[in-house]
């Protein structure tokens, strides 16, 4: 059985997550997840991370409706990281922009690759 | 002008770099860089990142040869987390398995989902 205490987690009492779209294979974001945040999101299904600023469990798309289902969730070789595969509602960022890496570095100057969704 | 110095750090003074297969997409693992090491980066087109364990800038591939040729660099809306698109020669894990996300959680078990390369 898989127990979210056995993952390694910082001094924060956090671990990693990347968001993955299942399909497209585009990463979404990255934030962060307690152990209750873990076990919520595979209850639940709904991606449930843990909000660093408001210091609250935050249901990604609970306002926003830009939800993001559980596909898989995988753990990394040192378990200190986790990928959400996921299905992503509209934007992940909330920026609008489908996906938080938006801006590319080329020749040494920030490009914005990606226009916010309308 | 891009600037190192611009990005946001953790109280280590580092930032989390997820590197993916800048053709297949897959996401391959997660370090983490000091702002050293992103400049050294870009410089240089070899993913460097900084190594917690050992204290060291960390040129992945170094020892193994399983080199991250720099694609892409990109940086997220909060500025505190970077994309790095790469082109992997070899394994990106320690394990030899091509990517470190190796591990699924499905229905409560860990299944591994990817064998080592030979």
């Amino acid at each position: 059985m898989f127990d979210p205490a056995s993952l390694k987690y910082d001094a924060n009492g956090l671990i990693p997550v990347i968001a993955q779209d299942a399909s497209s294979s585009e990463v979404l974001m990255m934030a962060w997840m307690n152990a209750e945040a873990v076990t919520r999101t595979l209850q639940t299904g709904r991606v449930t991370y843990w909000s660093r600023s408001r210091k609250s469990f935050w249901i990604k798309g609970e306002s926003s409706g830009h939800v993001q289902e559980l596909v898989e969730l995988r753990v990394d070789c040192d378990r200190d990281c986790l990928l959400a595969l996921v299905r992503q509602t509209g934007p992940a960022c909330h920026t609008n922009r489908r996906s938080c890496f938006y801006t590319a570095i080329r020749e040494g100057e920030e490009i914005e690759i990606m226009r916010p969704m309308v």
